[in-house]
């Protein structure tokens, strides 16, 4: 690092630490309105079917019942979860407005039909088992190849071949065909990955209130929540300024809280009872009903030069969307733009179908369509290696593109140390001296590597707005008005640091106001490695402001122009005689209570959008040890060499590589989510029947934090959350195949699948 | 009004309305916080003691009792329940810090000695039975001039005579003295006000809670939260920053909110406990323990020349401050500043001395030092009418101060209207025909007037700080973020219309945003009739910064320049080409929205602080019946009129005229405090046995709002709350002297003192 920080680049504690180990912080699970009412949902056991009649006159007949809604009692605006027009820009990808409250039709097990709010949990569900659903059963399909033969039940009217979008790459280059065939080598295979399940902790749950003006006030944990108060009134009919959304502490998102679940539903019960209502969903619905990762299935075609140049990329996909959409459209839109952009390649093309099916809609998980992309492109680039003789790091190096070359989205990238880190992990996990050697026996061990970059927000793709807003307090200290929530990554520390660097504070000086969208100027959310790069700009801009006014009022008390002032540890001092210095306290102090009559609150606002495309790197190494007998992967070492620019924290840049790489790992290795083919129902639909990785289940960890600072990021920081789970399983597979030299293309990489590749299984 | 308004000058209903009406709106002392406790204290039976010895052992044993504390378990830091340093400029008088959360002497019945914060309130209550505390009794004093005499028991220690302050007129002029013996008549006489009492309906109460990083939040009424926060950070040795206070909404203040009150033992019992507490006052303790208001005695006395001319003005005045300060010494330092201050004179001079006694302490009741100035100056203006043989009208249009004259504090009056008030209401009242007319008979009927001025806001005795933030939404509504909570004034609605006419919205599409000090910037506070006119001014200011923002951006859409533009009715136009024009809310989703990389969430912030003097003016016209056999005072008719500029909302300017006249009227003709001459106790303790006017007791009433534009106030408006029951005593007076000959200058004006007056009381 070229620059010295006072308060970035500090290992320290989180602002939200003390809470959440204590057990204090709440949640929206853990709210209480006066006189709130239980909500809860009655959905269908049929994964497609007509809804031919409902009759709720018993259901409402029950006492302490105070509302029973169906179809007819909700405004029929279709809508979508992940917000109808998630604001695009060039290549963006909308996601259709495809579904109602209630409509005539479901689509999967859950999609939901009718609901009620009742004085308690009890009798809601009492409630529920006295609505009487008349169904026409229709023929389901789950799986996408199928339900884009001709003969397959349509789930949308307006989908033909339950094809929803297609989509082509915007960004191809050169002619694919005629590259494979100047090809010298030609290496590809087709990749399936699954309907991963977020498995946050905190179960979904919302509650809505309107006020005696009908203003309505929505809790949710939510992260976009700007985005989710726009679709909310769309659906209601209301103007947006009469819908205030409000984030508490949110138990975990890594996806899932880019949408909005149980909000509309809990807004229309709290509407017909004239009551606040909550909804807080059970265990089996946060598995069953709320989106999953998007389960693709690409063909993945490289060809190369004799010398190992990467001269064509082709990618074939099909994405698999459920009953609903969800932000499935996105994941696919991603998954080309990740797998055909991060190497240098003259001709690159792809598409990709998003398909419905009769289950539980998909949508974004930890790096969109970034780890379906690289369990294609990071294997097949070791088939190659394999094929051309060269060593994966060497080809690997070759082909990456380099600061300053178009990347994704055809910007220029504006930093990637992505070379250093395949160095340096090189050289940590000791892969020459390891590849050097081959087990023989009953375990066998291998390495493996895969390299992955991941874009610090979605510029070009969205529009990237973030707003803050500071003000500093008379003891010096200062409340900053940003609307990130914290979902469990940091990002109110690392806003914290930033603003502080900037003012001359320490961290525990800002104190962050956060999660009311009456409060918060607009912001796009919390999400796509977006916060540190985006929000993180947004808010050293407006410590710029305040600081500049901080300066100003300072030079006039010491008697000096404002450019000799420098502020640090809560000191503004001459930058030529250190000496003449007062504390911030004092300079803020004196703004508030001014005698002279120049009364100011200090204080700085800024609207930021990136113009930048500044991707992080990240190259992961992985040794395992596979039992030949029992198929079974023990993954015995990780190395992780990350490049996000600066670390504000880089306690929080190693928690997020740690947390992608457990999930990462669950992927892999694990992770399964079952849907029965003929009912479809989700089998695997709590932590029982699913089951993560705990920190037992933990390789050794080697983080490496390669530092180049960005030019464009705030004290040069880039985002980390997304990339983090992207190239464990390539890197893993890849690892698998040097070890036992079989290739497992469909996760999760179960022993049964490596003993039937080993030809063992019966 | 010289200019047209869209949204200023319209009848529109409150914000606040909705809510209030049907009884949704939650005061402080609605809420609940999870693990909460309910906090009570323990208060002194005698006016004055030493407390010996408290053993708290046994109530500490008490199963569900989880805190008990004295003196012994809290800071012993000085503070003022009205803010050791409420921040002064010249001639400002800051309050001593004469108070202690508990001290080892107590000073008035109820004076707080311990408290203990219990699950439930029957534990708390029979936890203070088992507090043991041994006293020894002082002698006491309750009566002002008994106290300053030599043997008198001393209060505090510090205050010889227990004369806590002696003020000086400030701005005293020529030689009052010389004057008098110039004079051609000398007029006066000793005028006595009361200890009324605010009688708010939300009883006083306080939460306080502390997070698990040692944060405080305290949910409170205080109406001056900044300060507040400031005060409490000092007695609790925390940084201000550390430190959150939420105003809820405020049932009634009349002054009583400036003040603290429960705050520092609820948050010295939440740290105890380790839990939430709080504190609800109980009727008693709301009537008994809370700051009333400040007793005076002035005696006032007048020189004229023969042809009317007031030639010198002298007030010597003690004001009665209870067994604490309170904010005594500010209305003590404005009876001289209203009483000297509104009439031409160049000779004048006064003192004031505040003076302990052991009752409940003084503070603030609407109007400050106003009402009990205008109690003894009005009167003797009418009192030299007669002995001058000048029509009191006359009287006081020869002397009454006009725009540009230097008023209060010595600065020049922006805008006064009090001439047209005179002559206006004289007029409506039937001034001449009424006062040509000499009842004789049992009941007499007279009519009397009085004029009163006061000022907007406490510039320049007060740092009148006040800030606002306003951020436009994509639907084209608008946050507005300021301080001021709505204690019922009506100033949400003001603050609404201001910011809308500004932007060229409609007033519901403002949403007020307020009471949190870490959202809202610095404000001194709702008081002094400052809100319209401070928080106005900023407000307005704010709005015109993001105004600016729209038609920048506007002007870009319609390819004009800015200057071109102007905005109505949600719309902004070409002013030379109407239909050339879009909406607001198309402008704002453009910005926030935006495709071209120019994001903007339009936004405007202000700090303001004004420079200006403004008073509003007020005369006030009474018509009586004197029952001359049972001495029972009749109010008729009362005319009012009023010049506060600009009416933002006429009805509510009307509503802050009407509740001054109804709590003048209490004031002038029933109210009356009652302390136990020898146990020191209130005996009007609660709406039984202190009965203020209901609506069924107004007279019919006459507003006639002149509106005389101010040049500094936000288009044109000043303050109104506190003026309104200034005059409405001394008219009331002077019209009973019309009717039937007797004054009474100790209020209240009982038939017991009329008849006495008449002689035919025993």
């Amino acid at each position: 690092m070229s620059q010295e920080f006072s308060v970035v680049g500090k290992r320290l504690p989180r602002p939200d630490a003390w809470e959440k180990a204590t057990g204090a912080a709440r949640y929206t699970v853990d709210l209480k309105l006066p006189g709130m009412l239980v909500g809860k949902v009655l959905r269908s056991p049929y994964p497609h079917a007509k809804v031919l009649k409902i009759d709720k006159s018993e259901a409402e007949r029950l006492p302490d019942v105070e509302a029973v809604i169906t179809m007819e009692d909700v405004p029929r605006i279709p809508y979508s979860v992940s917000f109808r027009d998630m604001p695009e820009v060039r290549g963006g990808v909308s996601q259709h407005p495809d579904q109602y409250i209630f409509d005539d039709k479901v689509r999967y097990v859950g999609d939901a039909v009718a609901a009620v709010a009742a004085t308690n949990k009890e009798i809601a569900e009492k409630a529920l088992e006295l609505i009487r659903v008349e169904y026409a059963k229709l023929p389901a399909v789950f799986d996408p190849v199928e339900a884009m033969k001709p003969r397959a039940p349509r789930i949308h009217d307006y989908a033909e071949g339950n094809i929803a979008v297609h989509i082509s790459y915007p960004h191809s280059t050169g002619d694919v065909e005629k590259a494979f065939q100047d090809a010298d080598y030609m290496v590809g295979d087709t990749f399936h990955t699954t309907k991963q399940i977020h498995c946050h902790l905190e179960p979904e749950a919302a509650i809505a209130s309107f006020d005696a003006a009908g203003r309505l006030t929505v809790w949710s944990p939510c992260q976009l929540a700007h985005l989710a108060r726009r679709e909310l009134a769309h659906i209601f009919g209301m103007p947006v300024g009469m819908v205030r959304i409000i984030n508490p502490h949110v138990g975990g998102s890594f996806g899932t809280r880019l949408d909005i679940s149980a909000e509309p539903i809990c807004i229309a019960l709290a509407k017909k009872a004239g009551k606040p209502v909550k909804i807080e969903y059970t265990k089996e619905e946060d598995f069953g009903i709320m989106a999953t990762a998007t389960a693709c299935r690409s063909n993945v075609k490289l060809g190369f030069k004799k010398d190992g140049t990467l001269a064509a990329i082709q990618m074939k996909a099909i994405a698999q969307a459920g009953g609903y959409l969800g932000r499935s459209p996105t994941v696919a839109a991603l998954l080309l733009a990740e797998g055909l952009g991060h190497y240098r390649c003259s001709n690159t093309a792809g598409e990709v179908d998003v398909v419905y099916t009769n289950t539980v809609m998909s949508g974004a998980f930890r790096g969109f369509g970034n780890p379906p992309a690289m369990w294609g492109v990071e294997q097949v680039m070791d088939m190659a290696a394999d094929k051309l003789g060269i060593d994966p790091v060497e080809l690997r190096l070759k082909n990456i593109k380099k600061t300053g070359e178009l990347g994704i989205g055809a910007l220029p990238i504006q930093s990637s140390a992505l070379e250093q880190c395949i160095r340096i992990g090189a050289k940590r996990i000791g892969w020459k001296e390891k590849r050097a050697r081959k087990d023989g026996g009953v375990k066998r061990r291998g390495v493996g590597m895969a390299i992955t970059v991941h874009s610090s927000g979605g510029y070009p793709f969205l529009i990237e707005h973030s707003n803050a807003f500071i003000k500093l307090n008379e003891d010096g200290s200062a409340s900053l008005v940003v609307h990130p929530g914290e979902p469990g990554t940091g990002i109110w520390g690392v806003l914290s640091q930033i603003a502080a660097e900037e003012l001359g504070l320490h961290a525990e000086d800002i104190h962050i106001v956060t999660g009311d969208t009456d409060v918060t100027m607009f912001d796009i959310g919390s999400k796509a490695s977006r916060s540190t790069y985006i929000i993180g700009n947004a808010v050293l801009k407006a410590a710029r402001e305040a600081k500049g006014q901080l300066l100003e009022r300072t030079a006039k008390l010491l008697g000096v122009s404002a450019a000799e002032l420098e502020v640090k540890d809560r000191q503004v001092y001459v930058r030529t005689t250190p000496s003449k210095r007062i504390s911030v306290a004092e300079v803020a102090f004196d703004a508030i209570y001014n005698s002279e009559g120049e009364c100011l609150n200090i204080s700085g606002k800024c609207s930021f959008e990136p113009t930048t495309y500044s991707p992080t790197t990240q190259a992961v190494f992985a040794e395992v040890e596979v039992d030949t007998e029992i198929g079974e992967v023990k993954v015995l070492k990780v190395v992780i060499a990350n490049d996000s620019g600066t670390a504000i924290n880089p306690l929080s840049v190693e928690g997020q590589i740690e947390g992608g790489l457990s999930q990462g790992l669950g992927y892999t290795l694990r992770e399964d989510p079952i849907i029965d083919t003929i009912t479809g129902e989700v089998m695997t639909s709590n932590f029982e029947t699913y089951r993560i990785p705990s920190t037992l289940d933990m390789p050794e960890v080697e983080m490496i934090l390669v530092q180049e600072p960005d030019p464009a990021g705030p004290f040069g920081a880039k985002g980390v959350g997304e990339i983090s789970a992207s190239a464990i399983a390539p890197a893993i597979s890849n690892a698998i195949y040097y070890a036992v030299g079989v290739r497992i293309t469909k996760l999760p990489v179960t022993p049964e699948k490596i003993l039937k590749a080993l030809g063992k299984h019966k």
